[in-house]
């Protein structure tokens, strides 16, 4: 099992990126603010180039802007300030790079940008000064084949999904797992899920929590027929093979990977799913805890279903 | 409460049509039997119009055809032959005028045909000798309004679902009930289902099982994102008002009737849902019991999951 | 359908009782502010012998003390202060009776003690003026009977639940409804709930809300080996009959009421439950909503599973 | 990730152990059958001294008797013909000296006794002359602690529980994982359970299926009232500490291990789990499917909820 959290006393990172998320308001202020913390610090700062074109702003324009690609080979860190979502994308743009990347939540904190505005400037320091935690995060590589044929490809942070529309009743699946047949399974559809997207639709969906360092991946079926059809955990060495079989009332069925990139299926095609090589290195503040962050988001200090007087 | 089942002993039934399974193998056979059984009893038998328009068969062509409207008004009950779906589109027709109806299943028994091939002839004998037990269904009536303007409406005896489409994030619905607010909820969709529906898609969904008898309506989010939100049973009586508020990444969102009619929707589209006026007859055999069907259909006598000497 | 709420404009209630939440810090202060409040009134205000005893407060003694059943004779309304655990004690008691029950919660609100101590005199004033919705909520009566002999007979609010102990494998138990068979069941136990109870242990164990003007019971299998066995509603009107078939690695099965009272279980022990007589009113503030108390109750206005940007 | 199934060429085991399933009828032919059958391919076996003591029968006294300590140290594999729990058993106890395991099903197959009694002789055959897959299976080992005292140690297969007794309303637990708080739950209980035992209290409870190769336990909450707490799969190589912090109505809470030993438990006591440092070892047919298991115990391949014409 590979430790999740390490503590690091380093060279500082000398050349850091920021990524802002689009078309917030407020978020020029914001990146100025934290862009002007780490020149006084004496690093080298980047704007990434989508949010660069986004802002227009006077006070960032002497930053250089750089593409996805060029942080990735020449940023020693990446600071995203957004929400997970903000983060999820980048992620996935430099997974191939393994840059680390820390994130700042402008609003309430997410399950994976954990460093509040409030506290950004002080903790920014901290763990620029080697006070930090690293974990590591797996992706999933999906490949969409068709005959012989690959029509799409693409990477996930949470989840790769494959599901009906609206319009058809259900989705029929046959699934393997290493080149042995799991099951066939009508359903709405079928969430292949990494740790990180345990908490995201599996969870809705009925799905457990997966601890980011279990090396595993679980499969949540959406509305499935049989009702002993259950989530499974399965390690992340595994290779899933996903074959639409059929749909009824329709051939409204496709595949998306983390709700942002979509591919239209047809019967027969096929969806490969294995851990991508790439992963992905988050820094968090020291004394981060990622069962601090469950509670605060699930809730599990609260008690709302019955009154401690009722049993 | 309404008592469900009664055991009649009345006059048999005059004129009685039968409706098929469209396009099913041996479907021909079946009913031509079905029919010779009755005509020898000396019932009027009629062909419900589409039925025969697709059989085509020559033994069946001296039965005259009548269009579901006809049946309404002067069928004194009606025989389905194929499953529940066969049921279910018929039933909606009928519904006006509540035309009492016997389900016969070609294959796996139904929930709602529960009559098999092997020993149809002898119980629909029995049971057109008044040995039978009446079971009454209600339907729901919906209404989809866009500002002022009626855009839609239907009927439907399992459920009527709102939800997004496959490329569209999640959908949020603002729900009343009565005129009272219930909820926002952000999810795959909502389903509102009647008792007859609380055994099918609602079931996959996570809803309880609810009683045919029973006066009420049940709500089952898909996938809802707050993990407190749970299915709710609300009397029969009550007016389900669903608005649809906003969706992530797309436009796709859709109301459908027993996923047989469906309506495209925008944001501000309403819903209204309500119990019909109308209610649907089922005759069964007599000793007929829907714990029995449960059992049956639900695998209740199997313990599939835990060895009885591993607890 | 019953209506579950009228506002009313009726002569004020004569004769009010206080029942006290046992030993509570602060409580003697409380009540007495509202002893002080309806005598001010004109009313004539009595307190609960159990709770009399337990307070020994100076301020206090001239109230006259009455038993339960001298309340349910006497008073036209009483006053609960505490949790909704003290309600379901003291509305058991008074449930012969019918008298009208108005709760009071000391620290966060309840299902059913609505009305915050902060706003309590001017929110009673106003419901003692006439401004009040009524709601009945229905109770369970549950027969245990061993052989011919009736040894166990008890009232619940919220649910009749059979059980195993810790040393227990399992219970199987068999479930007939109105005399008809519906499942053997191998569980943890299997719990009876009324829409009251479908709020407490009923919604841990998975089942689902019953609003509580619905003609309901719900039965919710905890923890069962069938994992098509899901909690299934069914009219108030039915007769449940619950026989102990076996146990494993034990004999520790027990039934409880409310689980505020038990009784040992043995093989062969049948629980015969059906809805009680009598029904228990309760007085709600103008204005109040079941649905607003379900979603403070559950948080459903926070969404803590999705950060909305993930989806 | 450890690959979980080999194919071996290799020596044949020399002196072959074998288990019965106590008291259970026939079990003694069965068991003549599977010694002779070993003995005339010049294998050396011997039986399980509980099993001897319980047969007393003729043609098997000709065999030498072991303790499972002495079967440890001596034997190269061990048979066991019973069901899943009879396997439980002996496993727990042949810990220690990892002596493969190999099991008969004298009625339905089990999730680890895989051959059928129909097809036993054939099969071992090809089993011992090498024709097999090996599979490690963890268990976990717990130790009572209160205060600074250990008062009860306990190895588990398949899962740990913390469980309230029936007249306990409910159990508060405080649950630590590797020094760091996890949460404060109340529940009926908390189970701990690893991938085989996924399959048993676990998944009634409500928890995912894990892959026995997956390097993970899953924490299941039984009946928890918070709604949002769910199942949690972390890495096995985690220390899980379980403080008992509260029970009300009553003091009775215990631990078990397998449902099989049983400690009580007061308030302050500590559970503290951990993988154990032993591993099973079964050998299972050539091309044994674990996913086939599934399908074959969870009935798959069955539909049950909903008929295809109804969605």
């Amino acid at each position: 099992m590979r430790p999740i959290t390490q503590t690091h006393q380093q060279n500082m990172p000398k050349t850091i990126a920021i990524v802002g998320k689009y078309y917030a308001a407020g978020i020029a202020e914001l990146l100025t603010e934290v862009a002007d913390f780490l020149q006084a610090r004496g690093h080298n700062v980047v704007l990434e180039s989508e949010t660069a074109r986004n802002l227009a702003d006077a006070a960032l324009i002497g930053l250089a802007a750089m593409t996805p690609e060029q942080i990735g080979q020449q940023a020693d860190a990446a600071i995203v300030v957004g929400g997970d979502g903000t983060m999820l994308g980048i992620a996935r743009q430099l997974a191939p790079y393994d840059v680390p990347l820390i994130g700042i939540n402008q609003g309430r904190l997410g399950f994976i940008t954990d460093i509040s505005r409030d506290r950004m400037l002080p903790v920014l320091g901290e763990m620029l000064d080697g006070q930090f935690e690293t974990e590591h995060r797996t992706l999933l590589q999906g490949d969409v084949k068709r005959g012989d044929e690959l029509i799409f490809s693409g990477l996930a942070f949470n989840d790769i999904v494959v599901s009906r529309g609206a319009a058809s009743g259900m989705a029929e699946l046959s699934v393997e797992v290493d080149g042995r047949f799991m099951y066939n399974q009508r359903s709405d559809g079928l969430i292949v899920a990494t740790p990180t997207g345990s908490t995201a639709y599996a969870l809705s969906a009925g799905g457990p929590l997966l601890h980011p360092s279990l090396g595993g991946i679980v499969l949540v079926p959406i509305a499935p027929h049989a009702l002993s059809n259950r989530p499974i955990v399965i390690p992340d060495s595994s290779e899933i093979e996903i074959e639409i079989i059929n749909m009824t009332n329709g051939r409204d069925i496709s595949v998306n990977f983390d709700m942002q990139s979509f591919a239209n299926l047809q019967r027969g095609d096929r969806i490969v799913i294995k851990r991508s090589e790439h992963t992905i290195t988050f820094l968090h503040p020291a004394g981060w805890s990622y069962y601090a962050t469950l509670r605060e988001k699930l809730h599990w200090n609260e008690y709302p279903s019955v009154d401690g007087q009722l049993r």
